[in-house]
């Protein structure tokens, strides 16, 4: 299983893996893939500046690479006092009372109550990129499309490509004509931000539009080899997988509270999702949950912008989370939490990857 | 191209085309595929009766189908005056205001004003089996799931094949366990009736599920041969497709006033449908237009439900559909529009589909 994608990077395999664990993308690049480290749930660039030490230390001499979460425009944002303040009070009244009704306990007293993630915000987006320029990293990818010109500039200085993600054909075409090196076709399948054009439709789209300058990736309900097959079909050169990596053991020793999260995610079928306003502010697929469910009540308040509504619900994740109640978890998880059926290593997931492409890419060529 | 379909068939590809033009069906077959004629819109069981004499004549022997619209289970219905009592008196002056709004004209005093699609009922679906049986009919597919069970026996009693389409893959295995011959996995992104798990998960999930005991059909998002080695990559043996036939010339050979729509679908992207009730009342996606648009404001009314909403359309429908204009088309259409940029014949698509599957199989033996 090679393609362009692995003689760029000087991969084994065309599998790019997205998560926040780093020992789960320290795995995936051992494994022969690309893993790439989400930052947004950094607060603190040492902390990141650490744990790509760790990386750096613990890939074998793979290459790996980052994702951030930034907005082409740099938005206008004050400190976090200020932001706060912009928040409605009804809006964290709602939020209270839902986790009463859901019987979510406060989280206990010595427990340090962090800001939330603040990753979101441009400042300390901007930070992450920074800190990892300083390592080797063969990868900076972007969850809200172009970074800014002054970014995709200090990336290409340093000789790191930068990947953009991309819900639609002109959103892919204005990433290449930005400087963007790689996209990534985000199908509606997808967990996190997403659009509502399906994978099946959106990657030849993408493909077509961009695919002639730089090589596309498949992001959206790939779990399986024969996902993988299909993707390639499409004319992606390599698939980006981000959900999957999510019922690994790798994923438990850097969340080690996320027992409860990996059994909910485990039981869940594809239809136990949905595309919600409730994460970030803007539309993001999670794992259809009685917390999800409670803001589609009538009572439920309309979700705030970007990047209000993750303020207002960071304190509540930190308690969900703590719980580990499987029946209430918050997680961003695609569709295809449905072939998510136990919790295993990394190496096993890409093993199980590759036999069955080839068994898919052996049962195509029965129909010539 | 070859997979068990086409010896289960007698066909030469795997492509089964769902259409309501009988010239459009028979050019599927005539060119190697399973052209599939849908009787939804024949509210008299004679008139199909001749179309398919006209399918008879014009396949050259070979094999086609015809596909219903029918629920498992018997609704109560009444006649179609009981049924029209039933629409509130709100929903019409919605109609017609938004009707005055879009300038659709009314009718011209000489049109035969139809009483609407009355395929929907089960009475006139039973008639539509009926009449096909008497036809040398290759396969029976339900657009809503299983057939009621002496429908079933009847098909089987005849020789003939049932299909029946799922978005689940639950209901797939309800339609096996009831008797169904083959599954069509209709994803997401697919035109018409439709759930919310997209193709790319879908496929595989209903291939394990059933896979074992009968066909898989891949439906939603296919309309090149890139497409369609995905959907064989995924583990279906053969592809399903409906939207992709609009844009051809033989569909005007059968309703020469469909002109604005294949206008409307000609210039459309990806983006342009949307997934709602207003069409039959179940969710369906259709084209998106200002008639879709119409239903979205804040005095639009709920929809009805099945099949009481199509009644309460069809006479709209007509109206749209005579005055040829684009901008108002209420046409069931899915998400591979974006790729129909113009208006061809039959054997023109299924040419390009082969060629790209072959193209695509070269890309994906050259990644071994």
């Amino acid at each position: 299983m090679r393609t362009s994608l692995c003689d760029r990077f000087g991969i084994e395999l065309p599998i790019v893996g997205f998560t926040p664990s780093e020992h789960v993308a320290a795995a995936i690049s051992r494994a022969g893939g690309l893993g790439v480290l989400g930052c947004v749930r950094f607060n603190d660039a040492a902390e990141l500046d650490r744990v790509l030490d760790w990386m750096d230390e613990h890939t074998d001499g793979k290459p790996y690479g980052v994702d951030i979460v930034m907005p082409a425009k740099i938005p206008e944002e004050g400190s976090q006092v200020d932001l706060t303040k912009l928040i409605p009070d009804g809006h964290r009244a709602f939020v209270d009372k839902v986790l009463r009704e859901l019987s979510v306990p406060p989280l206990p007293d010595d427990t340090d109550e962090r800001a939330g993630v603040l990753g979101w915000l441009h400042s300390v987006a901007r930070s992450h990129v920074d800190v990892a320029l300083k390592h080797r990293i063969s990868l900076i990818a972007n969850a809200l499309g172009s970074p800014p010109p002054d970014v995709i500039e200090l990336a290409h200085a340093a000789g790191v490509p930068v990947a953009a993600l991309a819900g639609k054909a002109e959103h892919a075409v204005r990433h290449v004509d930005n400087g963007v090196d790689f996209v990534v076709a985000q199908g509606y399948e997808a967990g996190g931000h997403t659009g509502e054009i399906a994978s099946m439709v959106l990657v030849p789209e993408i493909v077509d539009a961009v695919g002639s300058r730089v090589p596309v990736l498949a992001a959206g309900g790939i779990g399986s080899g024969r996902q993988m097959a299909a993707a390639l079909a499409l004319g992606a050169a390599g698939v980006w997988m981000g959900s999957f990596w999510l019922a690994t053991e790798e994923y438990l020793q850097t969340m080690a509270d996320s027992g409860g999260m990996q059994q909910a995610l485990v039981g869940a079928t594809s239809a136990d999702t949905v595309r919600t306003r409730i994460y970030t502010g803007k539309p993001a697929r999670l794992l259809k949950t009685r917390w999800t469910e409670a803001w589609t009540a009538p009572d439920a308040p309309e979700p705030l912008p970007m990047p209000l509504q993750n303020l207002l619900v960071s304190q509540a994740h930190n308690r969900i989370h703590a719980s580990g109640d499987p029946s209430v978890v918050s997680m961003p998880v695609g569709q295809i939490v449905g072939r998510m059926d136990r919790v295993r290593p990394v190496a096993d997931v890409i093993a199980e990857l590759v036999s069955g492409y080839e068994e898919a890419l052996a049962r195509l060529e029965k129909t010539r």
